[in-house]
């Protein structure tokens, strides 16, 4: 990574570090959870990246790029809380969740504190143009978990609406995290719309990727426990390709684990068996791949240079991590 | 109520409804469920009388003051979603909650959803003011929740720090409602405090009466389940005033149903009569009353009128709703 890039990432954990204080010190305790178990930070990541691409250099002494990627690790961390509540997730990042350890309440009260500690940050950066990108994607966002909700248990749910509902959940913001960098480099209209929809196609690639993973990753690795998404009936494409491609006898059993909700402690291992029988996992893989070919296409209006390398990398990268 | 006043809250009440659709069908459904509840819509009349008894007349045809209106009616009841979730509240406005019908994981969402759609509208406001007002007001509110959830079953929860939570959890809603519309209004400095510290007071006296009322008030007049508090734990003033004026013999019992969340089906009535046999009502309302003064004084900036008026009786009738 660029040296500046790098510089830019630590700037940008200080500003997460330094914004989420508050007197009420439940607020950064829980916060910090999260932060210090140090995800990828992949979001502000985007928004540093696409910013300097764009040209923007600081000169204006503000660092408006850290800022605005600091707005969007909030945005994310909110909805991981949030998610944590909904979903029970026994494991996030490979640390117990925050909800496990200090409740629902805590989880949700905090993930709001967040949220609005982010449009204080975004009010006062003043551009009404990044405000309305995130303020749009965080919407966007909470309409894909209420879709992903009413298709979870439904078998019926189409590879049309699903991927409706990651993007929702994951691209949009993924898109919106890179163009309000654009918007911080003053990039033209063209080089703006490349960058949103480079990370709108990211977005997508990552998300079928985690959704592969949740039946094929090893737990010690990744730190994401296999199986979370057939636990809580989550309708993924590797269940809707199995779904589609298995036998009658088949699709009893996804009935009666996803639809009927009736799970044994063996049936996992069953559902795991059942998706290796198919081409459910290369299915989702490929797709992925589509994907981060679009994203790394859409870069084709920008001259070459290192952080046009590290974003075709990440692309790259997303796609195949699983393989 | 003037008559262009009732017509801005039947717009105001028009743009929730209109600016709470989606295509993801749950989000209107759930959202209508409390709109419909029909709540006092105190906060969204708070932003409009403001507006209007500081001049704005709407002459650039934007109905501002009703958008920023329904932003702030978006905000309150993404909390409430929330405070749902947290709370198990059984009874709201009357209703069956939101969440006890649609559960814990749409409450979360569709909370989140009207409050990034809150943003999205004041973004399109384009007053920088307003947002940083709201905004802020959002960050106090969680903090004030979390506060209180830190305070819950602590009987050495000192008044002070009471009176930190509910202006957190109530009263600086109140004010941010009072000051956006003085911003609104292009009101000057002064008058913009003086809304803000009416609303901020007023807010106070609301919240203690509300708590006054959780010991005393009839359950199908006020569409409020008597013992909700109690029953959560929360330590609020009628509490903390019975328990500061108790018997030793009292204090043993507050302990155990309080700080031990110990309670039988017959606690309830025993606590009644332990705050009715002091003056714990008495306390609260006297301090309410204190506070909806300073919010009639802080109004002496302005020239009598019928929003004044309006205004006045408001704070009136919050501090007396319990008598």
């Amino acid at each position: 990574m660029a040296d500046y890039l790098a510089q830019d990432m630590r700037a940008c954990n200080q500003v997460i570090i330094d914004r989420m204080q508050s007197p009420v010190a439940l607020i950064p305790q829980l916060a910090a959870h999260l932060v210090a178990a140090g995800g990828k930070r992949l979001r502000p990541l985007l928004t540093l990246a696409s910013a300097r691409m764009c040209g923007y250099d600081n000169q204006d002494g503000k660092l408006r790029h850290v800022e605005i990627a600091a707005c969007v690790e909030f945005i994310h961390t909110a909805t991981l809380l949030h998610d944590d509540v909904v979903d029970e997730s026994q494991l996030r990042r490979g640390l117990a969740s925050a909800n496990a350890i200090f409740g629902n309440k805590a989880s949700v009260l905090v993930g709001d504190f967040l949220f609005a500690r982010a449009f204080q940050i975004l009010t006062a950066d003043a551009s009404l143009d990044v405000m309305a990108i995130l303020s749009a994607a965080s919407a966007t966002l909470a309409e894909g978990e209420v879709m992903q909700m009413t298709t979870q248990n439904d078998l019926s749910t189409s590879v049309d609406q699903y991927l409706q509902v990651i993007y929702g959940k994951t691209a949009a913001l993924f898109a919106a995290a890179c163009e309000s960098g654009a918007v911080i480099g003053e990039a033209t209209p063209e080089k703006r719309e490349a960058l949103r929809v480079y990370g709108a196609n990211l977005g997508m690639a990552f998300q079928l990727v985690d959704d592969a993973l949740d039946y094929a990753a090893d737990q010690a690795v990744l730190g994401k426990e296999v199986g979370d998404d057939f636990r809580e009936g989550k309708v993924t494409l590797p269940v809707l390709a199995a779904y589609e491609a298995g036998s009658e006898e088949d699709r009893v059993f996804w009935r009666r684990v996803i639809e009927d909700c009736e799970q044994t402690p063996e049936d996992l291992d069953a559902a795991l068996a059942r998706i290796a029988a198919t081409d459910a996992i290369a299915t989702t893989l490929a797709k992925a791949e589509d994907y981060a070919a679009k994203a790394r296409e859409a870069l084709a209006i920008f001259g070459d240079g290192e952080i046009k390398s590290l974003l075709i990398e990440t692309a790259s990268y997303s796609a195949s991590r699983a393989s």
